[in-house]
């Protein structure tokens, strides 16, 4: 079992934005939400080129912040989340993505049936601070 | 009118979040939704401080990244935000805070009305990429 992604310890990593930002300096992070559902599936990242190809092709486009590159979900996959509304905060250094899938789901990780998972499957429990898998 | 918060122009500030994570480093992004009524209302940050006063207090904590201090919404306004569930995601780099305001809004910004908004109040026209107010 990979402890960090099924386990119910809490173990989050801090380290990750500030590695993110040395290696993609201009992304702003991007909430993603299920427009039918309304759950939020995914807080991933943008630049302006994962941006404007989004738009362009009307499906939910980002930018990797692992590999630094272009992360056009479901391109090899066939797991497409069309692109239907985009909004800005106020400040202009966040948005939201309502999306709708066309098939599959957003996360890498599987729940025992198979089926693909939103990406917060696990609740902190805010008594004993233990993670609690909501979709196992 | 401020244009960056009011303006129906695009000007993402790409260039913020490298200023942030250089000024408070150990920070991870976090989806604030009203949990009544499933709205994504803000992305803010927290780092292990702002989790620990937000559990400990039930309360929506954040971590300012523009004044590098904790953020307890609504400490001076009284526009307090209970914290209800928290979700991590698989990689443990994000969180998801449902929350349920007391009183008033999120957003700093107000609408025509006086009354508070949800930070995410313009959508971008896919077409013609201009904001369009949702909540003149």
């Amino acid at each position: 079992m990979n402890q960090l992604e099924e386990g119910n310890k809490l173990q989050l990593d801090f380290a990750k934005l500030a590695k993110s930002v040395k290696i993609s300096p201009d992304i702003i992070p991007v909430a993603v939400q299920n427009i039918d559902t309304k759950e939020v599936i995914l807080v991933a990242y943008v630049n302006e080129l994962a941006l404007k190809t989004a738009v362009e092709t009307r499906t939910a486009v980002f930018w990797s912040t692992s590999r630094n590159e272009l992360w056009e979900k479901g391109k090899t996959s066939g797991e497409v989340f069309d692109l239907v509304e985009v909004y800005v905060n106020c400040e202009q250094n966040s948005l939201l993505f309502k999306v709708r899938p066309r098939r599959g789901g957003i996360c890498h990780t599987r729940n025992a049936q198979a089926q693909p998972r939103n990406c917060y499957y696990r609740r902190l429990n805010l008594d004993s601070s233990e993670l609690e898998n909501i979709d196992p």
